[in-house]
């Protein structure tokens, strides 16, 4: 059955770019584009016909770096800190990462699936079409499965793309303290083939910092994924320059994410290997960074810019894609095009979805968002609100019930 | 006709703190608080009863500066200025204000009605139950007067609470190019009784900048204003310092608005008057400002201190008074009770309607807002998505409806 979606405007995101045919039509078959073009050369056919009110398209958006499955609430934490009490009073009193951790570990896989649900659902208002997600929150066996569990539930209940990332690697567990090098092994020697074996994961992620792990200690980690056929993404130089982003470029990795603190030499190695860099604004934002992550540099070696929410109840608790390219422009000083690209193609990109997602093009998936606006810009201009849009997942009109 | 509203905790604001009743019940009657307190001290009466499902109950938001009547887009200049086309060269081209401007005069009141609706119904999903909008878009009799018609239609239509503000001496208009003592004088002898006249406006502002009005200029609008017996607002030291707000404060201004560059000096004249410091993190924001409004010296010297969207298409086009609640936290540091007071009880004093506005009393209008979170911090700690509400307008559920 074949779909001819007329009326409208296509941002077609081809090479990173608009690319906008204006007044074009986009038919679809099975969930795939099989055309697109300018309206008045649409092929003969006896599609079944949808106008888009002249409206302007843009390929489904990914958030492609979210550690969206968790427990507990971090608001109250949010509100101490801001009375001027400090992050280590707060972490001797069970507050900061900890908290979520024990109240993950604590939830039924029941209540982790309903709470990301819902978190998915505001992402997914707002026209995101692919998602990724993190485990993290567990630091034990049993936890991260059930954090994964989760994920590969949300695979089967919902229409959109969703990739499940290992990131065990999140910080040292309490039952480790000290013994961060133990933690590693364990890692490597018993969750990842675990995982690997029951299928629930897509790839492997670390945090490399001082906070949390060495690069020698990573690096352990990505040479089990990779004897695993796993790829592999890093958290780095978020807060001080370690070279993780160099790492991640070693082992081909799909992306380095954070990346304010990274070096001139860390670029090429990332150009080098067409490693993504995943800039992440709301934690810039909320942690108030004054150190923007070197995006001249980046644009100089044609190294490819996600963006993402990083979606946290720490230090980025952000469910829009929309407020997420108003702060790329806004902080980062991107432009609207470099925004928007970052939550498609190079998003997609940097989950290896790049061939079925993030552009408006012949044979890729038919997920794109119509949206009522008349310029592009419009979408990462206004600051909250709503845009009105029509969602279409797989080639179908998606009908995201309001809460 | 009384109703009792009950199986809520209610954040009263009550003297600006949160002053926190759990397990409350409000009674109210012909659009009043008649009674609020504990659950288990409810008068007898026989109200009919509504549940507020143990959600937590805020007065109704007030947004106390907006600009929210304007025809036009700026997303265009938006992104022309983050491809590094400056200022200069896009208002030689006609954008900038002035195209703000040009696009307003042109509009129809119809046309201007219909996109101030939208604006106002993104806030009033988000909780806001008043409002107030400057003109100054105009910058002439008839299309100020329009905009200020246009408010005046929207006063009847909606059942929030709106307030009209002249702002005529936002930008010195095209045709008195270097001519701005003639268009004060013009404000002065001719908008102003005429708006006054015909009761169309509640207040008086203007732009105290380098680039806008002096303070002598300033000052003849406000004497003015007075004679007319309007009360005055101002637009003071965003971006540099001329001490507007020490003017406002000797006009016993309502408000003086932005203030990133006043003085401690600044900061007692406004105490002692009692004038309002509203704060507007939206275009600190936009802007990206570094210099921040002085907080710990308005607290010290107990200026209230409001906060404001500053809604409009050049500076701050946000929509959102939960994103502005963030924003106040995260940028300016505020504690989100602070961030809660300046939304409700301070900007019902930047209004002049504190005495029926802006806390959960006995005796103000029933405004209020039930929000589906587990801790008062909730508001102002998300970013973007949405938060479950009920909204109550003079005793009544509004049924805002989806756009
Ligand atoms: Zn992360
Ligand atoms: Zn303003």
């Amino acid at each position: 059955m074949k779909t001819l979606w007329k009326d409208l405007h296509a941002i077609t995101m081809r090479d990173g770019r608009y690319n906008i045919i204006e007044d074009a039509a986009i038919l679809t078959e099975d969930g795939l584009i099989i055309w697109i073009g300018k309206a008045h050369e649409v092929p003969d056919s006896d599609a079944q016909q949808i106008s888009l009110n002249y409206w302007w398209v843009t390929p489904g958006l990914i958030d492609c770096h979210t550690h969206l499955v968790f427990a507990g609430s971090r608001s109250a934490e949010f509100e101490e800190r801001l009375h001027g009490i400090s992050y280590s009073e707060i972490a001797a009193k069970g507050g900061g990462i900890i908290s979520t951790v024990n109240a993950t570990r604590q939830a039924t896989e029941q209540e982790l699936l309903k709470l990301a649900l819902k978190r998915i659902e505001f992402l997914m208002k707002d026209g995101v079409t692919a998602i990724e997600i993190k485990s993290g929150y567990g630091l034990d066996l049993n936890s991260e499965r059930k954090i994964l569990t989760v994920i590969q539930k949300l695979k089967t209940l919902l229409p959109i793309t969703i990739k499940a990332t290992c990131l065990a690697a999140h910080d040292i567990p309490i039952e480790y303290k000290n013994r961060s090098d133990e933690y590693i092994d364990y890692i490597c020697d018993v969750m990842l083939p675990l995982f690997a074996s029951e299928n629930l994961i897509d790839a492997v992620d670390a945090f490399c910092e001082h906070i949390a792990f060495s690069p020698q200690q990573v690096e352990k980690v990505f040479r089990k994924a990779q004897k695993l056929n796993l790829p592999i993404k890093i958290h780095a130089e978020q807060l001080s320059s370690l070279h993780g982003s160099s790492l991640a470029a070693k082992y081909h990795g799909l992306s380095a994410d954070h990346l304010e603190y990274m070096t001139e030499q860390d670029v090429i190695a990332m150009a080098q290997s067409d490693t993504v860099a995943v800039l992440l604004p709301g934690a810039f934002y909320m942690l108030r960074e004054k150190q923007l992550p070197p995006i001249p540099s980046l644009r100089q070696h044609h190294v490819k810019i996600a963006l993402s929410t990083d979606l946290n109840p720490g230090t980025s608790p952000m469910l829009s894609a929309r407020l997420l390219l108003n702060m790329a422009c806004t902080l980062f000083k991107m432009t609207p095009e470099e925004a928007l690209a970052g939550v498609t193609i190079n998003a997609a990109h940097a989950l290896a979805l790049n061939h079925q997602h993030g552009s408006l093009e012949q044979k890729k998936i038919a997920n794109f968002v119509a949206w009522d606006i008349t310029h592009p810009a419009d979408l990462a201009y206004w600051l909250g609100g709503q845009i009105k849009n029509k969602i279409i997942v797989n080639g179908k009109i998606l009908d995201v019930k309001e809460k």
